[in-house]
């Protein structure tokens, strides 16, 4: 980055670390080498072709993403083995028979009448079964392969269908207080689906787990045959805050210009709010944070955190800083302010492009 | 609305009601009207050329923006006389320029460096200074004359700025219980901004307010000479919890397929997440609600809030609603359910597109 650069950045602008994404791609793909786990990282985090091309780089071949259209997208830059990890929309049935037409597609089913539906399209596809292991968000409870075990006989009367194997995403690992306490959750959804699998005696299934915090943190993986985290690649403030990564792995932030200070609260605002960081919020010591605050380096784009400093209210457009007394001065108007985002895949969505730090803008799906 | 229309509808849609949200504009310019008040409608809610234009079929002039942005949009639609409702981005004083040399633009104020810096630029422009009633999130605080009088006696150096009068965005009605709490607060700012007026002794300066729950709940203006509400075209399950709307006159839902039941928990989950709805919520009887359900009419295209159904959870495409267990019935996989936002300019935003009740679409400006 150079200072002609960050004079150009005017308005809210969400700016990447191509080094550091491409770190944090590289470093969970050996780890999937070396674990020998098939790795199909989750793109709806990115929504972006040319990040797309960087897993490439990488040897990656296999991809997730969250929707019939990303699915298309990505498609038409050459992918052509795509995990939709979202349960079947029943309203999308032509355009999934018209997609795995083309590629090698795989769909999340949790119920029989999906069975039902993707087995009467003219298309082969590969059927991956959604099992909750704690999330309850939706899916097959890993404790009840009665329902599992319907879904697998229904199946058998459908040639075309191809069943891959079971999936989960351990989501809850994100109210994770700790590191250690998102280890225990994501390996304790492993053992549940290896039970699981057991259970119904169906050796040959897969065991698909998604979630970057669970990821991250494993040494090496054992006992599934895929991994499907996506937010690992940029990470955020809730990461940090799971104990998922350390700030220097943090590979984007919310470059926002200073438009007031108050020294009679210590309270600083920017121009950048909910449509640009999103409402995505955790509690740390008693207070809401909806972003972190970094320091401006005009040569690595951003440095280090400024402890004590965190995005405290957003309203559409504004977000309000509480700063310590002692720091009141670093801030004034018109200066830029590096934000590390809650939940970077949100703020991503919204902003819809990434100045990189060589000043060469990418551009993502249009919505 | 019809069948078919509705059978179209493969993936969350934001669907509106013309008719209501005419009303709404109707209803709210006809009381500025009886007032003898301005009203300058902020356009941030729609982001829209096309909704623009249903203003000026009521006569409106004179309209609010949140952004440079925004404002140059609209002058393309051939609106000249424009607020931009945000603190001066010192880094986008290039920008303010032009657009001043083409219309009537109106900026906020709420420092002395902000006076300097405009009143250097070679355009005219009219200046509002920017009052805190309350809300504690930026500008003067009513209650510190002194300052306001340095921005005044400041501002008399430069003849090209006009100091236009004192705005205030009373938005702690937001937090109002209720529709009476909410006038009080809005009819307090009042006070406090008369009060600031008569101290400083500039009775020509003008007094604008600008907050949907105050401006729909005050019967008739009085003791303020603008209004700058902007929700209230669209209004929202937060504008129906604090008692500034009844159900029917809110004009828009996001249309969500339903892709899972789960009556051992008597959840259903829908496809519209965080990425449609965002994540603004409140707390309504313990419980977060990220959105209220309303039932499907192929007619009026949604009808009635189904009562004791509430979004209750949002992942990034996913929405968990709670239903009570005698109407999970009503429920089945892909089905589509009318939600109705919590804030629907977030909404908006996030959507970029309105599907109208006679099929056609409206495009929002570009991001």
């Amino acid at each position: 980055m150079n200072s002609t650069l960050l004079e150009n950045i005017i308005k809210p602008t969400l700016v990447l670390d191509e080094n550091k994404v491409r770190e944090n791609i590289h470093f969970m793909a050996e780890k999937a080498r070396r674990s020998n786990v098939i790795f199909r990282p989750h793109f709806k985090t990115h929504q972006s072709r040319e990040i797309g091309r960087w897993f490439r780089d990488e040897d990656v071949r296999q991809i997730t993403v969250s929707s019939v259209d990303m699915a298309e997208y990505f498609i038409k830059d050459g992918w052509d083995n795509i995990t939709i990890a979202f349960p079947l929309n029943f309203r999308q049935l032509p355009q999934i028979n018209e997609l795995a037409q083309m590629i090698n597609l795989g769909i999340l089913v949790e119920n029989i009448e999906a069975i039902h539906a993707l087995g009467s399209l003219d298309t082969p596809l590969n059927i991956w079964i959604k099992i909750d292991t704690g999330l309850h968000r939706t899916d097959i409870e890993w404790n009840s392969p009665r329902k599992l075990k319907e879904i697998l006989d229904t199946s058998e009367k459908y040639p075309k269908l191809n069943i891959n194997g079971l999936v989960t995403h351990a989501g809850h690992t994100y109210s994770a207080k700790t590191a250690e306490e998102a280890v225990q959750i994501h390996n304790q959804s492993i053992k549940y689906m290896n039970d699981l699998r057991q259970f119904i005696n169906k050796p040959h299934l897969l065991i698909s787990v998604g979630d970057t915090p669970g990821c991250s943190q494993i040494p090496e993986f054992s006992a599934i045959d895929e991994i499907r985290p996506g937010n690992f690649i940029f990470f955020d403030a809730e990461q940090l805050e799971i104990g998922s990564c350390k700030p220097e792995q943090i590979s984007v932030a919310l470059f926002c210009p200073i438009v007031a200070s108050h020294p009679e609260r210590n309270e600083v605002v920017i121009y950048g709010g909910a449509v640009h960081l999103s409402k995505e919020m955790y509690i740390h010591s008693d207070q809401p944070c909806y972003g972190l605050v970094a320091s401006l380096d005009s040569n690595k784009g951003w440095g280090e955190l400024l402890q004590g400093c965190t995005v405290t209210r957003l309203s559409q457009e504004h977000g309000v800083l509480s700063i310590p007394k002692t720091m009141m001065d670093l801030f004034h108007p018109g200066d830029l302010i590096p934000i590390i985002p809650v939940h970077s895949c949100l703020t991503a969505h919204l902003m819809r492009r990434y100045l990189c730090l060589d000043g060469h803008m990418i551009d993502m799906m249009p919505i």
